[in-house]
């Protein structure tokens, strides 16, 4: 029996009620444990914006900084951007950004962290989303064709559910 | 030459000044036109998963409305998380949510426009992006293998490089 | 013909589709006119608990102040918190709460005004609503019974439809 | 003894100190226990208004999920709306919207739980207050009269003063 | 060993990584312990601006209510100004300001308490700031001056490096 | 006759009315002009933590973009931190941060522009603020003596009093 069953209705989605309305769930029977939560995604560009990123991120500059503090940021508010997220009190945040030159794009990662009584799954793709939109945004003006794709959650520990990694 | 030219250093971001410090570009002198853009973004997921939705949203549910709003609300935080954005006053956002079973998967578009200085790309890739956030959110229990994929921009308009679409 | 008939699916609301889909209406084509909106409320409490705060009004305190504050906060953030609202600049916010011990009850008026394509109604009315909750969290202690009531709006200038008084 | 006696000034309003300025109450030493508060609150309308959102309700639309929503959305925020409210990390938050025809209104009805120090009544009432400025913002083209009213707390539990309702 | 040097890259400066990347230090294993810290900061002015104050302040005036109020909630969104501030609880916080005649000044004082994992400097220091920054808007029409300035911190207890005073 | 005479009281304080409590000021009939604002402050510290940023500044690091990111953000949250400063749609924020090593100190400017109603006065020393602030954080492990001083307005121009300087 999996950890969200409990709240489920018959049709399974956990934040619908029995006439379908939506609802924060009720967590507060839930046992607080350590719980983390690894999320990755992608922005795909063309490689001459990502040679331009990579000349400002090793000798001058800002861009993947930026990037990194926006999705750390975004973490701690993701409780008022997802409508039925519990408000949470991250213990870590971090957020990483790589360089793919041989696919063209970059890759974000970030890994939240609490002692809590629900997961931090929403918190890292939330940071991983909201830094690939920096990203973008410091790259349009010279690549209107990036995408951001992969969204994605990789790896959760601690809660009833216990570790799982794609 | 383009509209972006004007405020790029040579690296060509137009974010990052002489010194590879991020910036907020200034748009002071930018004319105000009517300005347009749409973006668009997909929630892969099992079949099975889909088919709850699907059953949640003509039988009972609310799952696509809460995502449409919390695309629509988060349009208008998007100078709060991309930093280097300029605070708009959207006079438009739509934010549809469509199945599309034989991709098993959800589509998002969004449409922001405003009579401004400054595009709305960014508002309508965030719209997208806080969408599926919040669609996953909702499926996330059922399903831990989906992906939000494909966001990026469909059209613009308005804006000295006038019309543009993928 | 009134000025939200345009926007209107067959049902007379304006933010809802064809489809009943909710969104924000698309103010783009209005004309930016001076307009200004005035609403009410009351907060009803036992007759001493009036007593305390006019005490504390007159002879050494901050509680209309701090509703005060906190109406005027609100009104900046009002779309943020109603789901369909535009985002306006407010050129005016004026919160005033009078003591009426002859009802029991303070009342509350807030006026809001700005330049723009949209009415300000409900930034009227969330100031109010704000204003009247914080009364309320300040008083609870020594008053379960208190009861936020008739909220509502009074007069309205500017836009299609005109001025309008209740 | 009251549980809100220890911070009562000699005025009996808990944020006042002996100068009469406001300040949060210090609930440092107060015990973590379960806490629950349910408020309701009303928006009378015309009858047509009223037929107008129950058709959009049954039959195809958003409304009530959209004030259900930004209820939900407020009662997280109510730390930022009300000045001297303690951030709290809720554990449930559930709005109920309900046509009432024969008395011409919707009522609206907030619980919010969580275990920490403090009561969660404001964010209940926070709650309700948002649902029904977002229903009146939903139907305010087609009826101007509407007001919100009977906005109070019907129960409470949990905290030094124990159960409570109206 | 201080508290913070666990964190610590060779640097010393607790949150940058081994390349120099700003993150959010992992608190996740520190005990929870009562915390308080206590700033202050003063805003500087010409004596006639002082005097102006100070009559609204005796005779009729919310000026010091409204730096309170701003100062008190700006505590509270502590993380969202500071980019690698945990969010935190605080279960206190109070904001004095004295007119000091004699030194052509405002003194404001913070104190913030929480039981947490990680200290409260930050809070009370922000709280002075904003706090400030509302006093010099109030004033700023007669006197463009104005420096805030001493802002520092003033003692501090709890966590591993225990109490502190400066 | 200043731009300020004509909201003041007999007080001379703007954001007052004839009853001493706080408002913010009508500026819908003022007209849009070309508005600037320019704000210094300071971070003074020990020697070696000021050779610590600067290690982590040219050689690996990101505290100075932090800072600079923050200051950013937070302009733009100004009139939701400062209770009577109007909403603005700031056209350009520009921080930037530089060692000062013979004073033992960081100097930060920050200027904001707009062209509207009202000054970006506060708009810029709010961006001088949180930016101190968050080098302050990322500092305060290794030296708690840091005091933020000299936070003034340098430079203002447009508006009805119209260029000004310190």
């Amino acid at each position: 029996m999996t950890e969200s069953t409990k709240n489920s209705d018959k049709n399974g989605l956990t934040h619908l009620n029995a006439a379908g309305e939506a609802h924060m769930v009720d967590v507060g029977q839930k046992a607080v444990t350590e719980r983390s939560a690894t999320a990755t995604g992608y922005v795909e560009m063309q490689p001459q914006t990502l040679q331009m990123i990579n000349d400002g991120n090793h000798k001058k500059g800002d861009v993947f900084a930026v990037a990194r503090i926006a999705g750390i940021q975004a973490a701690k508010q993701t409780s008022q951007l997802i409508p039925l997220c519990h408000p949470l009190m991250l213990t870590k945040i971090a957020v990483e950004l790589t360089a793919q030159p041989e696919l063209s794009r970059v890759r974000i990662e970030a890994t939240c962290k609490l002692a809590g009584k629900t997961g931090v799954e929403m918190e890292a793709l939330t940071a991983v989303s909201v830094a690939a939109l920096t990203l973008y945004d410091m790259c349009k003006a010279v690549d209107k064709s990036m995408t951001i794709t992969g969204t994605t959650l990789v790896a959760k520990s601690g809660g009833r559910s216990g570790n799982w990694h794609a």
